[in-house]
């Protein structure tokens, strides 16, 4: 099933179930009321919410038209937010940027870092910057909601908490990246408010799409109009996400509603933008930057200007958005907030 | 106000209103369903907690015995939680433990790292370690929980949205943090899950004991009742609560219910471990530690053992506990969790 979150003027918005091809949707207002909430009971309101799923996809319900721009995150806020880096592609790319320093260490065993959750951006909202000139990047990646992990768990049971799956662009200002990185602390500054594409499904929903825990569909980036990267997520994913949970529970349990990120999709290759037809491409500037460095001496595509757009969809064979759309222009704060 | 949450089996646990004497409480079950709904819709409902508090100080409700065994951390989870570095002399002590590269960058502003949220300690639950000889330390903390946070606040706006205080014991596995932090995403497996004192109160209800956006008490800690410090939160800390939450908005807004942590209260002094009469002491073992290296040569006083317990309780003027005791053996986790 395909659940979605509309706008209704509380912080968790109002649960909805969302046909398969995303133009419908039905109330889930009387089973949950809200998303998480039916994470924590998860056990009783998954059925009652799949055999509404099913009325709405056999006609039984008419259901409502689905407006994405009434979309929040599917969860708006969430406790907990942990973006891994299952790509080494990717790692490789960008390493030479944040000055990582133990560069074996990455190749045993997958990096993290605890991101914000308690805000998130919804699907067709602005990026909203606090001045120009942050060097304002995209990372099209792709999440899991869990369930509860124990502390230690094994792939199996990493595996079977696995509730949902969404995609998100964890937005970064690189300028900030170094600063984050060389006080020792972390990612902070660098890594404002995620956006999530407005669909979360179940792994049963995705079919031959979900297996291995790896979701086996392009993850495609257009910014103005322009095709920056279409990787498939299921390729060159090292650790995929049974790895990433197993990993993020060494030294804690995980709570319900928890969301693991892929890290940005990455595939190998070694073109360079613009793109030429069927290109691969990239799933963030910087890595487009890093290729363009290697190849040309020097980095040419610019990272978001504001007013710029950047459009992010997980798209099956037949070129239909799974999870519906990510589409954000860069905006500056207005003054006062 | 003092407000504490109590175990109802569900995961955000039962809102009550303490007493000003920890001894009593009534229920805010009517009010609000737990303490982030009352933070949700603070205009509203606190005007009614605060009268039932006065009714329950005043001696018009009974109210009913508290247990502190039956509370939980006041927010059981938490949508976000930022840890910040107020106290200067605490970096200064352990800066050679963590090896920080740029000591000049931490004067001007102060370094934070987000932690995880979604499954905060009970006061008096096992502080679990999934492995043995983690060197298991505390770090004695205070914290606000602020209400909505516009980004790029000014120091007015910052202040005015500190809705409650309490105090925390920001666990740390000292062996995982130097990993942590060189493999440059930040802490991570470091820091496992924060426990907190049973209450938060507002800043009201603490009187001269809160002024200049600091809390003016001693946060004192005793491990297996030999006290290993008693620093007043009010003294050296270099950025104070309305810089701590300006600094964490400086790319994003913080949502409702977000906390905000000093870092490890730290006073100024040359003692060692064991304290003379009335000596200041470490919030945490790491600091004793150092303390020893410079002055006898070596560290002598080990890090947590299985079976140690820890209590950390901030007391005024008469010795009296503010916001309750947190009180925790170190405990290995069970085999099948």
């Amino acid at each position: 099933m395909k659940l979605a979150t509309l706008r209704n003027g509380r912080p968790d918005g109002h649960l909805v179930i969302v046909s398969k091809d995303l133009t419908r949707f039905a109330s889930a207002g009387r089973i949950a009321s809200n998303l998480q909430a039916a994470l924590d009971d998860w056990e009783r309101c998954a059925p009652i919410l799949r055999a509404v799923s099913d009325q709405l996809n056999n006609g039984e319900i008419a259901g409502m038209p689905l407006d994405p721009r009434e979309a929040l995150a599917p969860l708006p806020r969430a406790y907990q937010w942990i973006d891994g880096s299952g790509y080494m592609v990717h790692l490789d790319r960008v390493r030479s940027l944040k000055g990582s320093r133990d560069e074996e260490l990455q190749d045993e065993r997958p990096l993290m870092y605890q991101g914000g959750s308690d805000s998130f951006v919804a699907p067709m909202a602005p990026i909203v910057v606090p001045e120009d000139g942050l060097a304002v990047d995209f990372e099209a990646e792709v999440v899991v909601v869990t369930g509860h992990v124990p502390m230690r768990p094994n792939r199996e049971q990493a595996s079977a908490a696995i509730r949902l799956i969404g995609i998100c662009n964890d937005v970064s200002l690189r300028r900030l990246v170094l600063n984050d990185l060389q006080n020792g602390f972390g990612f902070f500054h660098a890594k404002p408010a995620t956006s999530f594409a407005p669909i979360f499904v179940t792994p049963d929903e995705l079919g031959e799409n979900w297996k291995d825990n790896r979701l086996h569909l392009k993850v495609r980036v257009h910014v103005n109009n322009s095709l920056y990267g279409q990787p498939n997520a299921g390729k060159d994913m090292r650790f995929d996400f049974a790895d990433l949970i197993v990993a993020a529970a060494q030294t804690r349990e995980l709570g319900v509603g928890t969301i693991i990120g892929s890290g940005t999709v990455a595939n190998a290759h070694d073109e360079i933008l613009p793109l030429k037809h069927d290109g691969v491409g990239f799933g963030c500037i910087a890595e487009a930057r890093t290729a363009e460095k290697s190849k040309i001496g020097k980095a040419r595509t610019p990272f978001l200007a504001l007013g710029d757009i950047v459009r992010i969809n997980a798209v099956d064979d037949d070129n239909r958005s799974v999870f519906g759309s990510i589409e954000q222009a860069v905006k500056l704060l207005a003054p006062g907030g």
